[in-house]
């Protein structure tokens, strides 16, 4: 019998990706799923592709799949909405995707690898956004090292389901198809955490200028980043840095070449590389991740993983299903 | 130590299927990998998505991989390729993807469903066509029952990973993406195996018309079939047939909907309905599998797991990776 | 001065195509433009893409637009809409794109290159359905010269933006990219309509057994029809039915090739080719059109053209954008 | 009779494209199409999207095309192909497409909206890289300005026809379905072509950081580009210098929100937009182009159609295919 586990907010992007690394987990049983709507259905007939869990798993409303005794409850509800309900969590361990907690006492911020002992020793884990654990990974490296300084100059690409399930004209197939564009504004909710981290785990306090961009692939986020560099540095340098900082980590690679989204498509790996263009004297860097893998799911699976003392790996990918 | 086990035509799509299969099996250990190119080469940095394998093993010549003494050769190689090298296969149970061997006598036939006994006492596999394996799963339950005659208008949809990995234009990103249509002729050599197909597993002897289609996704393979009834059915009656044909099969699914390939993506797994077209006293029957899953490289890795002796769903997985 | 033209329904895919088509036309202006939200925004800001139409064409709301007086009312309303208005259209063209009317006295069916004279003398146009269109263009031709039976097995495969606009889920990039498969009931509204078609153009009554599949495209539309053959034929033979149907037709072009629907991507262009499957006894014949073109916007312009006594080439594209 | 013009190089994505806009030109007569391989066919059986250019224009090999007595001769070779045939260029009017002539005298650098004096009084016209184009028409009005800055921080994001018409397994939609990922290295060719541009028509003397991105779309191209602010400016100012620009431009919009690649797809238009990130003091700037429209054959028609003294429009469209 393994650890017990509610999905809540199921029927999302994130939260379907849950189900499916939790029915495959050996450590854990999906005991609770939360949804919006379908409440009675089978989670195997709301998402078809849930074969494992198709029979005996039932859709209950949030609410009561969130008050359902557990081990760990995952949280993939909209901002707000966890905190509303007046029952509380039937769960001990508590992993939060949304980002209700990322700056909030009490909670422990999921960038694993960043952060690995406080999320080890919490029962609260925000679990980061999908921008930030692609630009942090990166980035905390060099601002360790006192390499490079602000402001951060970061371009993100994210596949279609990074902007949720809810149906809107500009994410229907017929206008993403074929097309490429910035979106939002130059006040993205993820600049602050990218600022956060980087003051907190590379203690650098530096602006960030971010820009996302949504393209035509169901799944997959990329960052790449530039920053000035404040000592002399060259390719190989950088690279031994990235090398330096993920030796051990079973889920950040480093590569020579630049990171491509779909060596990473449904694992919870993360694919880092570094180079120096020395004619501006500026760091240019890059993370590719599944934004539902280690920019979600994964992350907060293997978070669970720590906190349970299970394997960390336990459940996850490693190799992307490509092509 | 599990089984032995050696991939050649390694960095072919279904050899890298093979490698990301084998790498997670619990059971199975890559003992070699064969290349045209590349030999010297770790497969890790030939196929950056498959970082599980990146140091220790190591492209060598094709002929010099199918030479290595192991448990099981998977042979990717084109038509001809295999039985033309002067050494012979260093493993014990073979299985080839190639169509070589489809109908030859001392090779069973792998569609491991519809010839489970077949091959497990058997060393030497042919590995089904993509679009047979597809076709039959959802055709030869009727043709058993007596239900439908011929001719079976059969139309395939595909991925472009099933048109092969040797660059040519038409298989370009740029012209592929947005466009759709049929290709080669009313002679294309998945016939006959369909054909044979029917009339071995389903002792109907009819004739099949064909057409393929490549469109602009990286995997999935969907069937569509139609065939005339020839006894009264319904709805609910003709997926009883289904039902009662793969109820214990692990990895063939019936269900109510059209099946859908992204269900299946990255799985072993095909999906399978069928619906009575009555105005026309026609059944319409669709199958949808991933073209290197169920369509090659998972099938291959069950019948590799059924002559070893393990569990037929060592390895596999049964859920797609969705969206 | 050109005719003076009114779009109802303007913000489909089918009505931001007309507008796109029209703010081009040499001949026609667009004096009005209908829509359920955004009354009083610019076309131009509502849909980016229509510079053209920037700054002087203001969208009124459906009911108001069809009133205005004008030369010719291209309506994209769903059915049912513009004949529950209680204001007369106030053009003297009406041009439905719905299937309100396609088998009514009183309205031309207008699939133009079979019913040509019919519509040029008509004041009231059912503009046909997209899959229709293209199955019965490459269909009609064998059931005059009587080379065919009944059933018709037909295929449809389809791109997003014939789904329409209206946001669902399974519309959404994230669900429909890198998926196909079938969609819809063995009672699809578009059969009756062949069935009409095959035997109101081609004096054959027969049966259509129709499966139309969603592929990730933003545009295009493939017709795959099978019918057994009655007489004994050859592909040269089948190739030449089609040769000499369309021989004076600037739309529609006979290919040896299998039809491409990339290559007739925005323009009003019908690709169609045949080949017999001798085995079977089987004719094979497949068609490409663009969903919104001639399978919907581009008919509409052309039709539009013939009543006024224009070159029906008028603002019509016969060159795909490729790649 | 309009003017004689030439294509060299027309079975590439850009040659292509040339071939459909002239085709469709009121004054151009296409007389010569040169092609490496498949010389004595018809335009049309090479490039069946061809249709209007079907049966009289004949493939010949490249350096027998551009020696053909023409008005334009449009080269699309790759670089140091034009320069080192034997016969000279038959056409009066010389555009080239290839980066050789670029930074040389006696060549008008094309970029339309920013030299356009300098190509009408030219016969020798070096068409910019498609990177440039986006950058420099969104860039060097801040430039002038003296808003900004080094280094520019530029990003690029290209659809896969970007990368050319040669066969590669990474441009294969099997393997850029579904991926996204920076390529080349911090030396790209066209980073000193944008600093020669920044500082010729911009008069500032600043260096380029340049990433570009291949994403799965088959045309359009997006640049994102930050610059350090060197005065007080607010999203009204920024927008308003772009406006100020370009209000006379008929090829050239300033868009409020961020420009997306499918609005001008098939079009010779560009969109920009910009805004000011007031917490890092950076300009963020956007422009999305067709890189086979304005990033190619559209502003070498554009050019074209300048030197030869008729409608700088001619032939070009302002509206893109969407969706």
């Amino acid at each position: 019998m393994g650890a017990r586990a509610v999905v809540v907010g199921a029927l999302g992007y994130s939260g379907a990706e849950l189900l499916r690394l939790l029915t495959r987990h050996p450590g854990m049983d999906v005991v609770g799923a939360g949804a919006r709507e379908l409440a009675g259905r089978a989670v195997g007939e709301a998402l078809p592709h849930l074969r494992e869990a198709n029979d005996d798993l039932i859709l209950v409303p949030q609410e009561e799949a969130a008050a359902i005794p557990a081990d760990v409850c995952f949280s993939c509800l909209p901002p707000g909405v966890l905190d509303a309900f007046r029952t509380e969590v039937g769960a001990e361990i508590v992993i939060d995707l949304s980002d209700d907690h990322r700056d909030e006492p009490g909670w422990a911020y999921g960038l694993t690898e960043l952060n690995r002992e406080a999320v080890q020793r919490s029962s609260r884990v925000a679990n980061p956004g999908c921008y930030p654990t692609a630009a942090l990974l990166v980035l905390v490296p060099f601002a360790r090292h006192r390499l490079i300084d602000g402001p951060a100059v970061i371009d993100a690409i994210s596949g279609a389901s990074g902007a949720g399930r809810s149906p809107e004209q500009r994410l229907m197939a017929a206008e993403m198809g074929g097309n490429v564009g910035a979106y939002g504004t130059t006040q993205h909710r993820h600049i602050p955490e990218m600022e956060r981290g980087l003051a907190g785990f590379g203690t650098l306090d530096v602006k960030v200028s971010f820009t996302p961009h949504l393209v035509p692939i169901p799944r997959g986020l990329l960052v790449t980043a530039r920053a000035p560099l404040i000592t002399h540095a060259t390719d190989a340098s950088v690279l031994q840095v990235l090398d330096d900082a993920y030796r051990d980590e079973p889920f950040v690679d480093v590569v020579e070449g630049w990171p491509q989204t779909k060596h990473v498509h449904g694992s919870n790996r993360a694919l880092v590389s570094a180079r120096v263009d020395s004619s501006c004297g500026v760091l240019v860097c890059s993370a590719a991740i599944d934004n539902l893998g280690k920019g979600a799911a994964g992350q907060a699976v293997q978070n669970a993983n720590l906190i349970l003392g299970v394997d960390e790996r336990a459940g996850l990918d490693v190799t992307g299903v490509w092509p």
